[in-house]
């Protein structure tokens, strides 16, 4: 039997998608006809993007699963029609890329390479940096991303602590978790990387007290989503200078409006969301792998916890 | 018996160093004098910068080894009254501080993390890097710096090259060595690291040969030694685009002259020799381990090679 995936993402994703998800059912022997539009009760996958035309579910009676292109699922938890189980994105090529500029900032504060790189004239002023057995980085979210970027710390030698809302335990890692467990991980805190997922419970979780147990002039990176940080408290953190500088990839209203504060404020770095990219090739094969786990009654890759909300 | 063990660097390094190697002498039991003067006969061990006034050991007729407190002995293999055995620093936090400045700079350059940090008004483009799995890293020099950051680059999932005047074998590296071997490692390197000795045959291997092997646009990163490097093809192939950035750590004159070209060119950035200090609490057990080594007839760490020159 054929099945039938219907690809539901703004046209642009096509383009980008359509020969790495061909190349990727065929790599695993799927037999699926990948289509843009399908009678609903004949569906059997969607591959979806939040912000899709597709809002109504209802219809697509057939459907075994909603396979999502985006790690980030808080546009699509809260939809009641959407009743089938629901996969969050876990693209190998996603994480490699999010250690990759977790690592890149967390060194570059660690080191603070800005003070060389943004040299106008001639300084010669050596000072011994401190090792990175002796700097406190925490990670708040210890899931696919954020536990391979603790992971990545720890090897190179951090003291690394992470917290998420359920407690995990990762190797060279010291584990937090909900509720009191964020008020013991602070503390101490020199680099604090927010990559916890969006949820009633963590918008603004990083507010003015949260920021006032920090280290003194601790730094904020931020490739998690926006709304995980209360801004104003953010800004008037830095003007105290209890945070010494925040390195954001993600905000409330992206692109980041022109005349926002953070723009041009020698204190924030601002990245345009580039921490995290889904790569296509990667990104295809999990899909193919996701259906056929489905098809063979295993459970999904990246299965949303509706309750959790993601 | 209690040995005499002669601190011969400029002034400045005793108050740094006293107390770390009176407590690395006790925490290795080593009943040991550690002083200032001494009459040359009765010395025993001399731990020595080059830049010391001692430049004569013709009558230090007991000494069994001199420790050099640097990494790099180019200005001290030349001094024919030293007989003695040699040993270079191999310090533990040395290495820790090469491999973090290496590290830092290696992620800095992979994901042009100068666009963001120097961007002076609103810009959202957002641009998908490359992943390190896609990078070619070359290191030149496999020593106890280089071996170190190639390990660690490779770890990051870098396509890591390292180039040394012996073959040498590293997991995830591939190894080339001395002669043809600088031809075969250098094409398509977009990320170079020059972590070799300063020797005659070292000296200007960087010439405008080398940089026209590299892949067109590729960074330089030199935290070895100045010489390395002929400046001119340097700029020459940085006007070019031959050269997209060099960051140099390293210079033939320092501090680097005011009036250097390399100060204040956006596509340079210098570094005041910080890439690798010697950490006095590290670096005082080594030399510790190193006396105990030698008074039980063991190799000494980092043994010093006059042929080779390191």
């Amino acid at each position: 039997m054929t099945l039938t995936v219907l690809f539901a993402a703004k046209s642009e994703s096509w383009s980008v998608y359509e020969a790495a998800l061909t190349a990727a059912f065929s790599e695993a022997e799927l037999n699926a006809d990948l289509v843009l539009e399908a009678e609903p009760d004949t569906v059997d996958y969607i591959i979806y993007a939040p912000d899709s035309e597709l809002q109504d579910f209802t219809l697509y009676t057939s459907c075994k699963a909603v396979l999502n292109l985006w790690a980030g699922v808080e546009n699509v938890v809260g939809n009641e029609s959407l009743t089938q189980p629901l996969a969050r994105m876990v693209d190998p090529g996603m994480t490699a890329g999010m250690v990759e500029y977790v690592t890149a900032h967390v060194m570059r504060h660690h080191l603070d390479l800005d003070r060389y790189i943004k040299l106008t004239e001639p300084l010669w002023e050596p000072k011994m940096p401190k090792l990175a057995e002796d700097r406190v980085v925490t990670i708040l979210g210890l899931g696919a991303l954020g536990g391979a970027c603790a992971t990545t710390l720890a090897s190179l030698g951090f003291q690394v602590r992470g917290w998420s809302r359920s407690q995990k335990s990762i190797d060279g890692v010291a584990t937090f978790s909900a509720g009191p467990g964020l008020a013991e991980a602070l503390p101490g805190t020199e680099i604090l990387v927010l990559l916890t997922p969006l949820t009633d419970d963590t918008e603004n979780i990083i507010d003015a007290n949260a920021l006032s147990l920090l280290a003194e002039g601790a730094v904020i990176i931020n490739p998690g989503r926006g709304p995980l940080i209360d801004d104003d408290a953010l800004l008037n953190a830095l003007d105290d200078c209890q945070i010494s500088h925040a390195t954001l990839d993600v905000f409330r209203e992206e692109p980041l409006p022109p005349n926002h504060p953070f723009w041009n404020d020698p204190r924030v770095t601002v990245t345009p969301h580039v921490a995290s990219f889904t790569r296509p090739k990667t990104a295809s094969r999990q899909i193919a792998a996701n259906i056929q786990r489905s098809e063979n009654g295993e459970p999904l890759i990246g299965l949303v916890d509706r309750e959790a909300g993601y």
